[in-house]
């Protein structure tokens, strides 16, 4: 078999662009709007960015296509983790750049930005970009995680397009690759290459989002192949009623992919990492939330439940993060030799008992034995824990398992608790992209090449109005030092587009915690089922919960 | 939010019945056909069922209905592990009963078996039912495993039945579950208490198969929901390049779901716990065919793959078998306590080493630390090793690991190697019935129905010719007696329906086995996305590859 029935089916599809990019080429013309600056540290920003700070939003309209007539030699790049559409963005930039001249040549930089670095690459062309319409993954040219931020790069990068006559790079990435594209847009305009730099805002994390970027590509696809899982476990834990699901979902710092879920599938828990913060939870209280949980059921005769819990919300919680620090700070140098020449778990725990203070030595001893000693066991090459390891999912079971046991003992408690334990992010990254990525993505990329076409840089391809349908969708582009701060980040003071944690005064939020107590207790599950692609438009040109929410076409009532 | 927009929309979905259903009630014959007798055994399976045994096989005509009208009042039970469908044979069952004579009862029996031994249950109407046309899950009146074999438990549901007059029994299960119903149908009839029972073959598994039974309900959604997840982790595969995933798939015996994933994906590698046995393959073979195909990939720069991983695979493990067994008996009644009283782990591992044959040592010494602890730590109540906790994915790539190590050291492998785990099992058993398992199980229902309303006793409600669009299905019934041979089970020699493993010279494992090596050392991924239940009928109505390659629609060269 060379290619399954839906993949033959989806490369079929035509995805939907907003309706001003509809009327063909020769009628897309710009409107600029006003000057921008940065969200904060504007004098600092602007600094840093002497030729591309201050810059116009633009908007496209209907209208006489007025850009110069000139031969485009575009590259693009696929930089990061994996996100369900990222092919679409490339077609819809093909098509664009192929309808304006059919002399104008896409290249695609292999393996992300490295493929740029080391002049790695292929040029697309109608047999070859066919075969990807529709389709997830990043297999069309790879993707990689190399950083470009260093000048030593940027010349590097300078000289490879200037080899190749390249006119204008389109960087697919999230918030640090779009940083790094604004950074590349300068130097290219300080240096006067006449290259050109597009972004365009990618990450199943949700966390590329602001004023200007509803959301970011992928999150759409990732959020509704892990509710669909989630809710056929629910449906499996509401039949069986013998088990309680801990199920764990991607989004290293951000809670925006957990809450979707929620939001999708009303589980009984949802933990999200920016109230963990915001609240201080301990590991304890945490657990002890959880517990309620499962005493009201049990209560009630339901020995059975969901939780979902963020990847990274251990990370959230304060004492846990001291806790790794004193780790770290323990096997620092020469002590890791020391510790790890002792012989048995009961001598290397006595080592970890005087070596921690009592604070994090009380939460050291909560956590199931096995967590213990990842932590100990299990470090990167700098010879730090490695938190992205940690089995929280297991952890939070563990350590509600023992908090029920207390509560049996004190006559609290009289259910039934097992656990499964579940970790969905692979699932998600390369899924057919939904209608929405499909639609949405093919727009960017189309749009992309339009604002390269115009002859602007340091852009983000922007798309908006997404609650609405396709046609009614707004395309244009904003600068992207627009979305930029000044952050600490490894000791340096560093110009940043701001990530988008979850807002805890949201509409998405504020959503989940008006009714969160009712989940917790009843089983009001609700099971979304596979992505459709065909059939009624209330079924698969669905959008998020969030964009709904944050959109006011979702209130609090439905 | 009461329910999604995809269950709105499938609550609307009429199922195709076969074509000679679908003239109304009262234009449904019966065409009698020869007598049965059982596949083995016969003289010993005619002895058990005096009453039952012999009967013809039924196949349902158009023509005059000339069943006997009567007042029904049917129970039905769903036994054992979910599988997509269930809800629509109760709805099959119950249309069939309604439109029959609206007076007619169907009462579900709930938790499993053990409601109609706790005469707990429910009577359907149609405002509860219509509420889960179309649904995955069993939670329309739960699901249990309380086996019905003891003569008591019989009396019991005898008495029940009489109390509500109930005039047949429609048992929902697998192979366990319809050997118990033949037996109970023996003993009503026996008894002469006038209640039937039917059965209608559910699993996931696929090992209720034979010829007559092409494949068992839920099959199909299942390993089309497993075949989704891991066709998208191929393509995350393919995108980074940077990781081999172990998937493991539900399925303790029969490794059905893994071969049928593996068809629907063409990942580089899937174990066959049939042909394991088979073969008499050890663990370090297994490995190294393993650890073959990641050298062979690396040789050509591809340091990434998939293998699928069947959940019962170690148990077809013959040295392993021995080991588990050994185990068992090292720490049988008080030499349990003598283990658990030694104080570190190097202590209890110089007790295991004495204790172990020289050849159950060497496979011990080869399993990493994490799984030898979990063979000791965690048994069941009867202190035997938990077989199936071992995370058999972590198995097989920590041993693929130390072999590619002393590749490494040989010279003969220079490529990089990081794995990921993965284990699919609740994820698909509560999915959204596909089109096919939604229209199946309606038909097993209704049918099922009919063959009650013909008076029938002891059969399997049948529906063949799956292959074929869903007008050519052909409906009726066989006589359970007819699948059953005589089997050693915990010491007794029982009548069973005879479970269906991977037939080594069958169709499916043959197309595996001749596309396997090319699969092993290329990238050969195929996509097939989520199920789709509206669009193009090449996609929404495939049958599983394993029915089509059974049936001969698909061969060696598709």
């Amino acid at each position: 078999m060379k290619i399954t029935p839906l993949q033959q089916a989806r490369l079929q599809y035509q995805p939907k662009l907003p309706g001003m990019l509809r009327n063909g080429i020769k009628q897309i013309s710009v409107l600029e709007g006003e000057a921008t600056c940065s969200v904060a540290d504007q004098a600092k920003i602007k600094e840093l960015f002497p030729n591309t700070y201050g810059k116009k939003e633009i908007t496209f309209v209907k209208g006489e296509n007025t850009s110069e007539a000139k031969k485009q030699v575009v590259g693009v790049i696929l930089s990061g983790g994996q996100a369900p559409g990222g092919h679409n963005v490339v077609c819809g930039l093909y098509d664009a750049l192929k309808a304006t001249n059919k002399e104008n040549v896409l290249l695609g930089f292999k393996g992300g930005p490295s493929g740029l670095l080391n002049d790695d690459y292929l040029e697309f062309d109608d047999e070859y970009i066919d075969q990807f319409r529709n389709t997830g993954g990043f297999d069309i040219i790879g993707s990689g995680r190399t950083k470009l931020e260093t000048e030593q790069q940027f010349e590097v990068a300078a000289q490879v397009c200037k080899k190749h006559g390249v006119t204008a790079i389109v960087i697919i990435g999230g918030d640090d690759s779009n940083t790094n594209a604004a950074v590349l847009a300068e130097y290219f305009a300080a240096k006067n290459t006449g290259v050109q730099v597009i972004g365009c805002p990618k990450t199943i994390d949700g966390d590329l989002k602001n004023d200007d970027i509803e959301c970011s590509f992928g999150f759409d696809t990732a959020t509704k192949t892990y509710s669909e899982l989630i809710g056929n476990i629910e449906r499996d834990a509401n039949s069986a009623k013998k088990y309680w699901h801990f199920i764990k979902v991607m989004g290293r710092s951000a809670s925006h992919v957990a809450l979707e879920c929620a939001l999708q599938t009303q589980p009984n828990i949802c933990l999200v990492s920016e109230e963990v913060a915001e609240k201080k939870m301990s590991l304890s209280s945490i657990a002890n939330y959880i517990a309620d949980s499962v005493c009201a059921r049990a209560e009630r005769g339901l020995n059975f439940g969901v939780a979902i819990i963020p990847e990274g919300v251990v990370e959230f919680v304060p004492e846990f993060k001291t806790l790794i620090s004193e780790i770290n700070e323990l096997l620092a140098g020469s002590k890791a030799d020391e510790f790890n020449k002792l012989d048995s778990w009961t001598e290397k725990y006595s080592f970890i008992e005087n070596g921690l203070s009592k604070a994090s030595m009380d939460v050291f001893a909560l956590l199931p034995q096995s967590i213990q000693q990842q932590l100990f066991f299990e470090r990167d090459p700098h010879g730090n824990v490695q938190v992205s390891l940690i089995e929280s999912e297991k952890l939070f079971s563990a350590l509600v398992k023992n908090e029920l046991d207390k509560r049996k003992e004190a006559g609290t408690y009289k259910g039934k608790f097992t656990a499964q334990h579940h970790f969905f992010g692979y699932e998600g990254r390369c899924a057919f992209p939904s209608n929405f990525d499909a639609d949405y993505c093919y727009s960017l990329g189309y749009n992309a090449f339009m604002l390269i076409q115009y002859g602007y840089t340091g852009y983000l391809s922007k798309v908006s109005n997404l609650s609405q349908p396709a046609q009614q969708w707004v395309a244009g582009g904003m600068p992207i030092t627009k979305m930029m701060n000044i952050e600490r980040r490894h000791g340096e003071d560093k110009p940043v587009i701001r990530k988008a944690l979850v807002e805890l005064d949201g509409a998405p939020f504020k959503y989940f915690q008006a009714h969160r107590d009712i989940w917790a207790v009843e089983t009001a599950f609700t099971y979304p089922g596979a992505i459709q692609y065909y059939g009624p438009t209330e079924v698969c040109d669905l959008t998020t919960r969030t964009l709904a929410l944050e959109k006011g076409k979702m209130t609090m009532q439905d």
